[in-house]
């Protein structure tokens, strides 16, 4: 397992962060034991060394900036992840969104490193062109439908379809999608459609029980 | 105490990301309770929550960002600062600066939640300018000196002399000088010219004895 | 005169751009000359010169970067602006903030060239803050009304007022309002709570007769 | 023919702005006209309307914004450039590096109105990338030889040789190369590694005979 079938992204959120991201991080825990899906974790910066300690999941970053070890206030170079046990980050996420070098030397560096890589783009044709920068994923999410709780596996299928084979022709390189993902039947559809997985935010934080949604969701991977 | 004598920037070196930073952590709790003199950390973000559960020091954040809890992926709310017990944060550092409306909104919003900002400024008049946005504290930093040794109390002291008055006659204001700071007679300087306090990074992170280069640094504030 | 009375940004509008730029220019040239009022004009980049060549009233650019000449691919470098005749810039227009160090370099560089720099600011507190940089004028513009036609002289007159008596305090700094100012009521609410001038966009680019506009606001200054 | 052989970019130079600027545009016009080797100019914005208008040479933007009409102060509207008669921009210059979401909108909104986009790139495998997004052209520019008269074509032929084949490949793409580009062997270098031709700026810029040195480099194309 190199992406896990589920990735979970806290963003900044009141209800993910802090304790909120624990119980979050908790219940992943337990429902990848009890139900053999992985299920990853991307918490705030402030959060994810607290629960890469306490946790038995694997810990994405949100975000991390193209940098080695320096002089630079207020930023986290790849090449601290290794230190913390980290197993990687996502990378251009549509509310961080970066300049084309800084994914190129990102993605570059991540791989130097044996860390997991996962590259947002927002349609299939970026999806296509940041393959080509040899990521261990893409994430496909279409920015207008992020936050919405309209699935991107149905209302934009063709999104999907039309990212996995030519990434999958270019390299071994996992796809990921994203952007209203919130049912089970969110997630057979996404599979269906090819995804090796799905992020998510909304549907687990803003749950009302976010042990209850993931177990959910867990459960069509689990055949 | 609002802002503390010296105040360490551990940035993204090396030497002060995980063990190093918790290290120069115990260095400046164990000084401090010796001496007296009000130490504060800003670490890594990555580090940053390890060290305010483990020691018994002010700890600040290296840059936080002009927004509230939301769908803000890599982001840092500045609303979430309290929730991990966070002192403030430092604002517009030269190596991550910020537009003037975030130094704005960052800055009154952190006055609103009882946090100590700490706004850096790379001249005098830039530094009275900041002031009138009523931060708790301005750090004078010419760039140009930043971590080549040469203190800014001693190559451009009226940077600080310029500072100082005008930003005292706008308010209850600290002053605080960084940039090349190093020895001990550099620290007596800046607070011969009226500063608060002082901003280091290099003088101690990339020190051989962290512990020993922070004793020397406190003990002007000691007399 | 250092500031026009009327400052008219283009922005990018499809109507102001061109053609349509040429024809508000003619507009401005001709109701300058008939009332003795001073109107500026801030056209795109693109049509700035053809302005500056071919009609006789102020031409201001709505951007400059803060660089000299030099190897900087699609950037104005401020020292270019005495080249072509244009009489000064707007600064940290709220649709293209910069950062507060780039700022003060703009309009340092531009007084040493004995430009016209025009600063916009969102709010009272920031309105200060800039004029402690020292530019030849401030513009305030709350950025929640611009565009829409509700004049901040009539819905935010305490920005107005919060900003004209401590910047004329500061120095020999003028003081524009913007954001919404539409009709000649507008601009004579804006004149009784001190203001030097007004800068607008939509009230006349978007009008169906930007000359008679003109007029209208104009005829306020005359007498 | 959709992209010239020999693309001068004027950057933000003193010799190349104003006066200097519409000499090297006539030196191209004449020179073009007497080999009948196409030589296009990216002209600074605030001189590109005057030469496009006052010369018979094909004229590119250094930049433009991702953005169509509309309340975009200090930008220019891709939309805006069939208004001026321009054949196309640069896109993603080292000196002006955009998002990768930025350059998708701005080659597909180019494609649409029948523009010439050049996309910039650092290295053969962003070459290959930005490919991907269907641009008219890809100029490869290591940024660490640019302006260092040591010619890409000569220091560096394998980020050039491992971005030909692969990108026409992709579509019918021109390959530009850049940086360092200085005499008519480094343009014969670059032509016998497969490049459709070069992007220049300081060896016909900075040159003492512009002119000369533009039939220089325009004499290896002539064969």
């Amino acid at each position: 397992m190199s992406t896990p079938n589920i990735l979970v992204n806290f963003k900044a959120f009141r209800e993910s962060m802090h304790s909120g991201a624990f119980e979050i991080a908790r219940a992943a825990e337990e429902i990848s034991r009890e139900t053999g899906v992985s299920i990853g974790v991307a918490p705030n910066h402030i959060d994810a060394y607290y629960i890469v300690k306490n946790f038995d999941i694997p810990v994405f970053l949100q975000h991390v900036d193209p940098v080695s070890f320096g002089a630079y206030t207020g930023h986290i170079p790849v090449d601290s992840l290794p230190l913390y046990g980290f197993k990687g980050s996502l990378v251009n996420h549509s509310e961080k969104r970066l300049r084309i070098d800084e994914i190129r030397n990102i993605v570059s560096r991540m791989n130097d490193l044996g860390l997991v890589s996962i590259v947002c783009s927002s349609d299939n044709i970026e999806s296509v062109a940041l393959a080509i920068l040899n990521p261990t994923a893409i994430a496909v999410e279409p920015p207008e439908l992020i936050g919405t709780g309209i699935s991107v596996s149905k209302a934009k299928p063709e999104v999907i379809k039309g990212a996995v084979d030519p990434i999958k022709r270019i390299g071994d390189i996992k796809v990921l999608c994203g952007a209203g993902i919130t049912t089970a039947d969110d997630v057979k559809r996404a599979i269906e459609l090819g995804v090796d997985g799905v992020l998510l935010a909304t549907a687990v934080t803003k749950s009302k029980n976010p042990r209850e949604k993931l177990m959910e969701l867990a459960k069509v991977f689990k055949f």
